[in-house]
C-alpha cells in the first residue's frame, strides 16, 4: 500500500482513477456464444457446459429432489444463520416498498404513480470456489417482496453436475424454485433470449466474471435492463487515531481478498495512524487463505494523509467508494456530508462484512465510480413506476386550453388537435 | 393503419415487434465526433457548430442578455402555459420525494438509507424546427426539485446564433442558468467529458436524433449514466364503443406526427369501431402541416381486433407501450391490470397531450418495449439512494457470530476475520 501525504487537490483525480478495462477481446469470444444461445438454445447451452464446465447435462432444471438432498448436506448451524441474514434483509427491504402517489394537480386533472413489480427476472449466481448465496438472498429477496411473478436463477454446476448446497438451500428457502444450471456468458444469453429451460427475463441481475460482465453489457444493448455496471469490488476507509488500528487493516484486507483487482483506499487526517495500519496489514496477511490475492490487490491500493476531515470527505465524495467504512471522532457529523458512496459503515463495530452478509442493507452496489449516479440493488430495482392520469370534463376544459397553446407553440397541431376536438365536442353537448 | 383482426397468441410477439435500428453505422460516424471532443474540447464545438450548424461562435455560453432578450420575445399568454405546465409538473414531481428509511434491524444494528441528489447532470434538448421546450420542463424541474448541484443543458443554435427564446425563457424560469449552444452527438460527447464552456457531468437526460441516441449509448458504456435507452415515440390506445372515434383518431395522429418511425397501435374488442377510427383518421389527417410524416408512420401501424378485454389487456402488456389510452366501458377495472405501460390515459378526456405537457405527469417514457423494466423520468432519475450501517458494540455481539458463519461458508476468511478481530476486542476489554 502507497502512502500519499497531502496531495494537492488538482491531481485526486488521477491519483483516485481506477484502472480502465478494455472489454474489446473479451466481447470477441461472448459473441459467438450469445449468437449460439440464440440459435440452439439448450442445446447451446448443454454443449458449453460440456465445453467449460466438464459436465454432462440431461436435464439442466435443477430438480425438487436435488433440492431436497442439498438442504440435507448444510448444517443446522448455518442454516440458522442464513435464516438470520434472511430475516434482517427482508426487513430492510419490505420498508421500502413505496405507497401509491395520488394528487389532483388542478381541479379535474388526478394523476397518480404506482409501483409494479418487473414481471420476468433472471438472477445470475456464479459457481467457482467461494459459493456466493449471500448474492442470492441479496437478489432473491427484494424480487420477492417486489412481487416479480418469475424469477430464474442460472448457476453453474460442478463436474458432477451438482449444484454448491447452499446455494439450493437459500434459492429454496427464499422461493425460487426455478434453478437452472448454466453458468458464464451463456447463462446471460439465455436469460437474454430465452431457451427451453431458460425463460427469457426483462431484467438480469448478479455478479459475475469479466465473460458474465461483458455479457451482461452487450445484451444491455439489446433491450434487455441489467442490475448496474460492473467492476471490481471496493473499500474505502476513513479512519483517524480514535479507530483501531488493527480493525482498519482487517476491513481493507476483507476487501483486498475479493480478488486480484480489488480496489483498497484508507484516508485519513494522520500519519503515523496510516503507518500503524500498514505494520497491521503485514501481521495479519500472512493468516489468510487468499494472501496471494489480497497482496496482488494491496500492491495497487492507496493510502492518502490529508489536512483535515473536509479534505477527506471531498476526495471520498470525489472517489464515490462502493463501501465506505467512517471509523472517526466525528462520525455523526460527517455521515450526512458524503454525497457518493454506495453503502457507509459507521464506528468502530460496523465492518463492511456486516453489510455483505447480514445487516440488512444490500450488498449489490455501485462499484468503479458509480456511485456518483447509481444507487445499490433495493425494492427499486425489482419493479418500475407507472403514471396515470384521469381527467374529467371539467378537468380537460381547465388543462385543455393550456395544453392547446404549448402544444401550437411547439409546433407539434396533431398534438393540439387531440384536446381541441374534445373541447369542441364538450362545447357542443353541454 | 392495417387491421388485423383475432390473432392467436402464438403471433402476437411478431405481430408486435419493432422495427430493429442497426445503430452501427450511425456509431462509426459519432465515435470520432466524440473522440475529437475530448481532445480538443469548446475547440471542437465551435468547429462543429461551424461544420453543422452553419454558425462562428465566439461565445459557447448563453449570455444573461440573451436569456432577457428572449423572455420579451415570448408572448405573455405562452407565459402564462408554461407557468401552469410548471406548477402541475412541479406539485406532481414534490410529492415523489421520499422521506429517509432508518430501522432497527436486529438490536443495536441500525439500517438507514437516504436519497442524495447526483450532483452534475446535463440535459439535452434538440433544436430544430419545434422547439422542445416541454422537455426543459420535464427534465428541468425534477432535477431541480431533486437538489441537483450543477445542471446544464446543452441544445443547439440556428445560424445566427440565437436558441430558440421559449426554450431560453422556460429554462431561466425554472432555475438553469447554465445554457451551451452545442447540439447533436457533440454535447452529449462535451457533457460526458467536458470542455471549457461544458462541465462534466455524471448523468445525461434528454431526447435527440439517432446522432445524439447513438452518443449517449456509447458515452453510458464509458460510465457516463443516462435517462434511459431511447427509441421512436409510441402509442397505443385501447378503445370500445364507448370512445369516440374522432377523439381516438386524434390521438392516434398526435402520435403519427412526431416521425415517420412513431408507433401506433389500436386494439379494441369491437371491429366496427375500428373501422370508425380509420374513417376518422383519413379525414382527420389532411388537417395536419405534418401529415406527410403522420401518413408514412401510419403506414406501419396496427389496429389489433380481440375477442375480449382480457385479450386486450394481455397483448398491451406483451406490448408494453411508451403512452397507453384506455378509453372503454369498464377502464376503473382495466387500470390496474396494465403492469407494462410508461404513462396512462384514461377516459375520454385524457388525450396523450395533456400528460405531454401539463397535467404533472413525466412525458420522458420508457419506449420500445422498455417499459417492461424502466419506469419514466421522475425524481428518482436525479437522486441515488445511500444506505447506512452503524452498529453499537451490542450490535456486533448479536450480529457478529452469524456474519463469521456465513463469510466461513463462502471462504472469505478476510471478512470473517474483520468481524472476529472486533468480537475478540470487545471480550477482552469488557
Amino acid at each position: 500500500m502507497k502512502i500519499i501525504k497531502y496531495p494537492e487537490r488538482v491531481d485526486w483525480p488521477e491519483l483516485l482513477a481506477r484502472p480502465v478495462k478494455d472489454f474489446k477481446e473479451i466481447k470477441k469470444i461472448v459473441k459467438p456464444i450469445i449468437k449460439k444461445v440464440r440459435q440452439k438454445r439448450d442445446k447451446a447451452l448443454r454443449k458449453f457446459a460440456l465445453e467449460y464446465d466438464h459436465v454432462e447435462l440431461k436435464e439442466l432444471q435443477v430438480s425438487r429432489q436435488e433440492i431436497y438432498e442439498a438442504e440435507k448436506l448444510v448444517s443446522d448451524e448455518l442454516k440458522e444463520a442464513v435464516k438470520q441474514a434472511k430475516q434482517n434483509i427482508t426487513r430492510f427491504h419490505e420498508v421500502q416498498i413505496e405507497k401509491e402517489l395520488l394528487l389532483e394537480t388542478m381541479p379535474g386533472v388526478v394523476c397518480r404513480r404506482r409501483s409494479v413489480p418487473i414481471q420476468k427476472v433472471g438472477l445470475y449466481i456464479p459457481g467457482g470456489t467461494a459459493p456466493l448465496f449471500s448474492s442470492v438472498l441479496m437478489l432473491g429477496i427484494p424480487a420477492n417482496i417486489a412481487g416479480c411473478e418469475q424469477i430464474v436463477l442460472c448457476t453453474p454446476c460442478n463436474p458432477k453436475g451438482k449444484v454448491n448446497p447452499l446455494i439450493l438451500y437459500t434459492a429454496n428457502l427464499i422461493g425460487i424454485d426455478r434453478i437452472v444450471k448454466v453458468g458464464g456468458a451463456q447463462a446471460i444469453a439465455a436469460m437474454a433470449y430465452g431457451t427451453e429451460s431458460v425463460p427469457a427475463v426483462y431484467k438480469i441481475f448478479g455478479p459475475g466474471n469479466q465473460y458474465v460482465t461483458a455479457a451482461k453489457q452487450m445484451v444491455s444493448q439489446e433491450g434487455i435492463a441489467i442490475d448496474m455496471p460492473a467492476g471490481p469490488s471496493e473499500v474505502a476507509v476513513f479512519a483517524d487515531d480514535t479507530a483501531q488500528p488493527a480493525f482498519v487493516a482487517a476491513d481493507l484486507l476483507s476487501q483486498a481478498e475479493h480478488g486480484v483487482d480489488s480496489q483498497v483506499l484508507l484516508v485519513s487526517t494522520n500519519e503515523s495512524f496510516v503507518k500503524k495500519v500498514k505494520t497491521e496489514i503485514n501481521l495479519q496477511i500472512e493468516q489468510l487463505p487468499r494472501k496471494d490475492i489480497a497482496k496482488k490487490a494491496l500492491n495497487n491500493s492507496l493510502a492518502v494523509v490529508v489536512h483535515n476531515n473536509q479534505d477527506a470527505i471531498d476526495i471520498l465524495n470525489l472517489y464515490a467508494a462502493e463501501h465506505l467504512i467512517i471509523s472517526i471522532a466525528e462520525v455523526d457529523q460527517v455521515a450526512d456530508r458524503i454525497i457518493n458512496a454506495g453503502s457507509v459503515f459507521l464506528g468502530n463495530f460496523s465492518p463492511e462484512s456486516v453489510g455483505d452478509y447480514a445487516s440488512g442493507t444490500n450488498h449489490v452496489l455501485p462499484t468503479n465510480g458509480f456511485a456518483r449516479s447509481f444507487s445499490g440493488v433495493s425494492i427499486d430495482s425489482f419493479i418500475k413506476k407507472i403514471t396515470y392520469q384521469n381527467l374529467s370534463a371539467d378537468g380537460l376544459r381547465n388543462l385543455g386550453p393550456i395544453v392547446e397553446k404549448l402544444a401550437g407553440a411547439e409546433q407539434l397541431d396533431g398534438h393540439k388537435n387531440a384536446v381541441s376536438i374534445r373541447l369542441k365536442y364538450l362545447d357542443e353537448n353541454n
